[in-house]
């Protein structure tokens, strides 16, 4: 039955469903969609409104219908709170404060990560019903969760089948990001891995996504440092300057912030966020990454880069770069980018790791592209074939 | 008459003849090519060496051979100063002592700026008999010496042949780097314009070089600030952040400072400096762009960038930068690059501003692309493009 | 007559008296007043408050009544448009918009700069009725007007007589600020000079204060960079470093950025700055001291310090600094204290200028110590002597 | 017997006993200690030569004689490695060569931590020998050998009696620090711990110095970000604005780097870096105090802190600083000043730990005082009281 309440436009109808819904990015995002489609906002910050990746044809932002999973908390709250915090404008927040509560009486209990047939069943019926109700053409997941530490053992399960088997015994070793992925394909849903959490990134998960025909992309959103080292590192490799070591210390508070403190889940997000700028030279480079919590920062994060590099004749130099921004406003109209882009991709039967969306991510899966510009290039050229079919609007 | 006692290889032989050869550009620049002729040091800083563009098919570095224009000073002197400084490596400077001094008692006395047909012949001169003494199979000249003031009046002179006509008349409204650029087209020799001083870029010396069949890059070399800013202007744009300002401050001492403290010079300079953010962004940006002269410096210089911009929801954010860097030593590889692509464009018969080295400069002439990543990938399919050349090495 | 619906307190009633006073500054205090009044407030930023300065026994801050002059706008639009901005909160901006209403209907037209008789004596009967119609104690006048530009001729004016006999003639030479001290001292009342301009540092108008057996501090109220600058170089100074630059670069928007985007005004400011650092070390430091005006900052200003220093056998090292400072929220706190400090001074019997009130200011007059520890040692010094009188509260 | 080649002046001669003689802050005080003999360097960074610490009458530079403990390497190496990094002038160790093989030749080895009674004896006899060899008027150790991990234990030795009983039976728990305290206070010398570890900061060896009467200093030098801290949190606490958090971050290559990537050791660091700001503020305030060791910053050591603080009516505001200093260069003039303030201590009779010296040290035992500038006070104090004695020069 669809809620004709819902129904916003009769132009394509696409679900983004978070996993993590009650978070500051959902919650950021949903604001943000709700403020667009009341002419209460511009569009800056959101990539698929640039002429290079809207000609891919892309699902209407008016046509966006937000659901999701979480525990507790509230998104109007949430949204209380970010606007207290200068995250979010108060006048912003009170306009579509009716819109927020309507989407959150939609948010379904997630789950705490027992790894069982019953739950995966229980989240992809969430799905299926959020689809069917709003009459939607497609549902686009998208988790936005918190980190979870590194989980090796989930690389362990060889294949679907014996993926399938461990369910049923209601003991599979993975966590809860996986049974969150499972649930998405299983609906025959394209999963945004906005966490560098496991989440789809199994043999496993890969088969099933495979076995769905529904395409994803991850992980690990590049909002802050790294998208400033991706843009910086390729600068020293095209002038020949040999980067000699790269320190990079982060500052943030925030449910992040907090959850980052814990050393095993930082240990995700420090491995993924290392990677770039060695990828990007060629040759290893020297120097920590820290993520520190300063419950004072709130939502803010500062990150300070120290680079240390040699020149012609051995003339040795420095960079530094202060970067102070706010994670929600950074990432949240990335995921709308990325559902936006992810259903256009469904639409045109693309399946798999989306290797052109690595402009997103810190760890891009599919590619071994990390430098942005080249991203953007992946990015807008995937854009031009998706927009060069007949059906694009 | 070949000087014997130059021939370093019997590769192809390339004359690289610096207007202000004793000034701190020119010099290290000499010193690192003899350094690496006698294996002494490694090839870092030197884009040319880099497998995209060697492909072009470059003439080699041991068969680059150096003179050049200036008044007063030494070039064992200028690099015994730099070495003191720590811009140079002692050992180096001392191991290539006897071959700097044999480079300069090559350097001729340049020009103040008389605008009469005798010095543009004297100079043309010059540049042709150390092509002859030296057989080279081309000679580029590379303006680097001291940043002129602007000079608008040169843009008046329509015509080569209304230049020509002033200048038997002894009175061409056109600065010392204007004649130095005629002198080097009158010899049939392609230029670098490596300074924001007019050179070249008037109508009638564009003009000039055409008629000569000659190729010319320009201008002013992109080293430090603009070498940043043209690699992250482009992170904004294709996130769809807008930039809101960009506040750029310059500290430096050396010859290089003491110039840019003339405010008239330093005209010149800010005026390339500011163009790139904008010409990238599409839209106008405020924010002050500051050269000061601190002595202390030495040859180093300080940028500091500080960035205000908004993102999602109005969001403010900021970025700063700061640069420490060694001007000379950053200026100086390039400079041989850029002899080396332009002697081979020269052979392969291209002429008149070359667009795709817009790669190395601020203002990049015959081209409006200013984004780094983009020049980079103008700069490569034309390398490609060269070396598929039959005559490439 | 005494208006009784301002009658806040039976303790000592102190009125301060703002030139600009619909500017930022002075509104923020207001605010700030009115506030701390009706317990919504902390007193952070107030020195005042601590016990080392309380022990003055200082007129409470129940007992200030403000009124002012200015010309044109509203202390309520003011106080709204830094609550749209961030600089104040809007709660407590609409906790206190009626008596801030209640305020700005005190305030009297200003002057443009009629330097005559009638003006001083219209200026000085507004504070005198203000006075009366309040019932106050005394009255501090506090000018945080625009800066004015440097104006040498005032100096020229040798004696309060030759003063007189100009005004009389309407045509003395001095600027707006001149006038209002004049006016201030002429009704009896201490005063602050918070900005660079001329004010009372005339010797006519130093003759006059101590005629009118006056205490007046100045000038040009220490709050970011200058603050910085006074703290850091006793550091350097005592453990024996030398200090070889110091550059200092500042980004500001707001009226006060405006104001000192003209050179002739920012030449008043880049002068008090500039002469902290060499009193401080004792020998001369160079360095550009630079004021840009970016419209985007708002009331917040963004300062760079770089510091280049030699230590033992002439190693260089640097310093930097980013100070991101709400120059409003920062200098409001600092005229209530002078205010009430002044007020204390004043019924103690104090006149001329406080040397111990140097802490306060860029340049602080009547003293010759710029660091800042060693102003709080002597302002807190002062305050105890003050305090040790029977009059005290 | 005296050696009479060590013979520099009839003035008083003062021994200095480095332990980690071969060490680069030992090994760069000898080079310029013995460079000021030879009139080679200026007393640039020496707080002893200033004015108002000279006047304590302090025994002369050119009456110090270098000696000391050590494992391994050498003086001759050590400098030649911080002449070929930068941290010392080439010429400068060139000119020096000789006398600094001299004093290496008087390095005795050290010891790594057997903790028994023939230890410390033998350790106190090298003392004592070098002492009498050199006709010296006394001997002052210092500790500049790497930190050790903190060793609770230590403290439970409650009593001289107890350690002299533990040594006797080959088992004290004390680390090598401790030992070398205790063979210096054996042998009658003052002592400055100039690094982290125990040393003689234990309850039965402060009982020991007293027995002795000796003086002793520390501990853990103030070089580069306690200094800074502790320079600018009193700007905070006077000017009444809140530290809401303070992060501090620091990045060193080096030995000191090395010894310091152990989380053990460093834990002795970053608990004396972390408590000057409370001490000084009087209120707790989070964030991470961060060392990692990156081996390509050599000998240089950067360190970035981030402040955030809240002004009137609760306006947050921010600060950071970059601090880029070489560590043995900012070290070593102050332990030579230490050496020569503990000598003169030490002939006026004072013992224990010297209070009034807080002002070169992260942690100043026997003081609470952690502000730089009222440190600074209290050690000039100090030195005018010293000096005011018959016996000063």
């Amino acid at each position: 039955m669809v809620n004709d309440d819902d129904v916003i436009s009769p132009t394509p109808r696409t679900g983004v469903w978070f996993i993590g819904a009650r978070g500051s990015v959902a919650t950021t995002a949903t604001v943000g969609a709700l403020a667009l489609l009341r002419g209460l906002a511009p569009t800056t910050g959101l990539v698929s409104e640039l002429p290079q990746v809207a000609r891919a044809g892309l699902p209407p932002l008016d046509g966006i219908v937000v659901g999701g999973h979480d525990v507790g908390g509230s998104m109007v709250e949430r949204a209380e709170d970010l606007a207290a915090t200068g995250v979010l404008p108060v006048a912003t927040v009170a306009a579509v404060r009716d819109d927020l509560a309507a989407v959150d009486a939609r948010v379904r209990p997630g789950t705490d990560g027992a790894a069982d047939r019953a739950t995966v069943d229980r989240l992809a019926d969430d799905i299926r019903t959020f689809r069917a109700e709003h009459g939607l053409d497609r549902v686009v997941v998208v988790d936005v969760s918190s980190t979870e530490p590194p989980v090796p053992e989930a690389d362990d399960v060889a294949s679907l089948a014996e993926l399938d088997a461990l369910l049923d015994a209601g003991a599979a070793p993975v966590p809860a990001s996986s049974l969150y992925a499972y649930a998405a394909f299983d609906a025959g849903c394209p999963l945004v891995a906005f966490t560098p959490s496991t989440g789809p990134n199994t043999p496993a998960l890969v088969e099933l996504a495979k076995k769905c025909h529904v395409p994803w992309a991850g992980r690990d959103g590049k909002t802050g440092e790294t998208l400033l080292k991706t843009t910086l590192a390729p600068m020293f490799a095209t002038r020949a300057l040999e980067v000699r070591s790269w320190s990079a210390f982060n500052i943030l508070g925030g449910g992040d912030g907090r959850t980052l403190a814990d050393p095993a889940a930082a240990a995700s997000k420090t491995a993924t966020k290392a990677m770039a700028v060695e990828a990007i030279l060629g040759y290893p480079v020297e120097g920590p990454v820290r993520i520190d919590h300063v419950a004072d920062m709130g939502d803010w994060k500062t990150a300070w880069d120290h680079v240390t590099f040699e020149g012609f004749l051995g003339t040795r130099m420095r960079m530094q770069v202060t970067w102070e921004g706010c994670d929600s406003a950074l990432a949240a109209p990335l995921v709308l980018d990325l559902a936006r882009l992810l259903a256009r991709a469904h639409e045109r039967g693309e399946e798999g790791a989306v290797a052109a969306l690595g402009f997103f991510f810190k760890e891009p899966l599919g590619s071994t592209e990390h430098a942005l510009a080249d991203q953007w290039t992946a990015l807008t050229r995937w854009c031009a074939t998706l927009g060069a079919h007949a059906d694009a609007p």
